[in-house]
């Protein structure tokens, strides 16, 4: 079994330094789940804006009743939605999360972006998106933090063991550890070659709140999305720098970038539907860059930014 | 005298397109706000962390008692400094800032930096800048929410006829919005060629805020503080895009640039001390870029920022 470096939180927590990412993993949710926990996954990031908790919630339970694993043995982190910013109605969807899951818990409980849709009733339409039942992005106006409050709640008794935000950024994440009465262990946020955030990385290491990376490998995780956005960038699967360093290594250009994004001290959510790919992505922790290799990557910076609301939704600057 | 355009702001109330930065007007402040009234300026931007309010206030009073102007025909700006972000030191400093520039309203009062920091007594340093009197960056509790609900009283009892934010953000302003009972009028941010924004000027057009632009000039505004990112990135009046242009309507790079941010819609607000300058820069309105000259000088963009405090600071990573 691979040995996974794990990365202790603020509040004393540990978790490994890679996980599943859940997003875009549909039809074969359980066997992917169960398969990432045979060889070696213990982290799963999901999210109620996936779509598949009920699956994923499937896969480990087979898991644990086969007696691969105890629930104490994984992470399990999922997210609050845009539609659930109200404080009265964060609790019942966190219940309704883990009833999904078949947990009792979750390890990490996030918001998943700063922005407060109108409430939608999963019932009507699951998952929602960012648009209400007739097709329109309309806002709430509960603020950040009447959100994190209802989280720190969620925390007090115990719904979730770690507390984080998502897709937030740097002036905004000020202002919450200004109130935040248990402050956020994690912050995830989108990190490759093409979008460094060295700035950010270095805040929220200043603050002691560890970053997870989400699509590691740039615009890869977004052509399956099929946006123009990810299709008019060149693939780091094939950028000169990074299949020199995989040469150089004997690894796969994946593998490079994963292992970049953990040398800068982040848990990365790779996410892949078959065991080898899987296996692959487990497997990076056997090699190291050095410190110039490292640099050479980011510098590739280019600030382009894959998962940007107005792009897609013509609205939701939350980045601007 | 010079025909400057209005902008009408959310709250009806009109500004002219172009006015005086204060920022770095030290010695001569006060003939230099006289000679700006004189040759046609009406706006005056200025903040408690210039230091100069008392010397701009004399060339206002000057040129008022001399029947140039009345005070209603001025529109005069200032900023809420970091160190007065808790509730109860935003009234009394207001006030201690009216009297110093010998009025008794502003007519837009920003917050200056979506920074908190520990109260430091004006009596025992003035302007204070970033640190306290032991010359330590201490960060106070005050949440923008606090000390936006103190603009909004200040509003409420007309020490200010409108009220802004500086150097926010996306995600921090769409908090904002959500809870503020008065909307910001004016966003004022760091906005030139290398540092295009039009993400945050698309966002801030969608809500009805208006955005001044300061540093207008790039680098330029920063050479005279011996900062190595302004020495280290080539001066917007040599480029050849923006030479190229001023050649063509025989104006000076510097009316180009200007001219670049007011097409899109921005308030300016350059600083200069020599009455030819002061005249030159608000002779901008008289020559029209098309778009796509426009969109050309936009393509500069290499989103750098000059005024991004861990640069100088080593902290508060307010962009990040």
């Amino acid at each position: 079994m691979v040995n996974i470096p794990t990365i202790k939180l603020n509040n004393g927590r540990e978790i490994p330094q890679i996980g599943l990412g859940l997003w875009k993993v549909t039809e074969d949710a359980p066997q992917t789940v169960y398969d990432a926990i045979k060889v070696g996954y213990r982290l799963f990031d999901g999210a109620f804006d996936y779509g598949n908790e009920k699956e994923a919630g499937q896969g480990v339970k087979r898991a644990i009743d086969e007696g691969l694993v105890k629930r104490e043995d994984l992470v399990i982190v999922s997210k609050l939605w845009n539609t659930f910013h109200e404080k009265e109605r964060v609790e019942p969807i966190v219940r309704q999360q883990l009833e999904w899951w078949g947990i009792d818990y979750f390890d990490i409980f996030y918001i998943h972006f700063p922005v407060a849709l109108q409430y939608v009733d999963p019932k009507d339409s699951y998952p929602s998106g960012w648009t209400n039942l007739e097709g329109k992005v309309v806002q709430s106006k509960a603020s950040i933090q009447e959100t994190w409050q209802a989280l720190e709640h969620i925390y007090d008794i115990g719904l979730a063991k770690s507390i984080g935000i998502s897709n937030f950024q740097g002036s905004l994440i000020m202002d919450l550890l200004r109130y935040a009465r248990i402050r956020p262990a994690i912050l995830q946020v989108e990190i490759h070659p093409y979008l460094v955030q060295e700035d950010l990385v270095q805040f929220a290491k200043s603050e002691g709140i560890t970053i997870t990376a989400y699509s590691s490998f740039g615009p890869q995780s977004f052509l399956e999305l099929k946006w123009d956005k990810a299709f008019n960038t060149p693939t780091l699967f094939q950028h000169p720098v990074i299949t020199a360093l995989a040469t150089k290594y004997g690894k796969t250009p994946g593998q490079v970038l994963l292992r970049w994004s953990t040398h800068r001290g982040l848990a990365v959510i790779p996410k892949s539907t078959t065991i080898d790919r899987l296996q692959e992505n487990l497997d990076t922790f056997t090699f190291d860059l050095t410190d110039d290799e490292v640099k050479q990557i980011s510098s590739l910076n280019q600030n382009i930014r894959f998962n940007n609301p107005p792009d897609y939704l013509g609205a939701l600057h939350i980045f601007a």
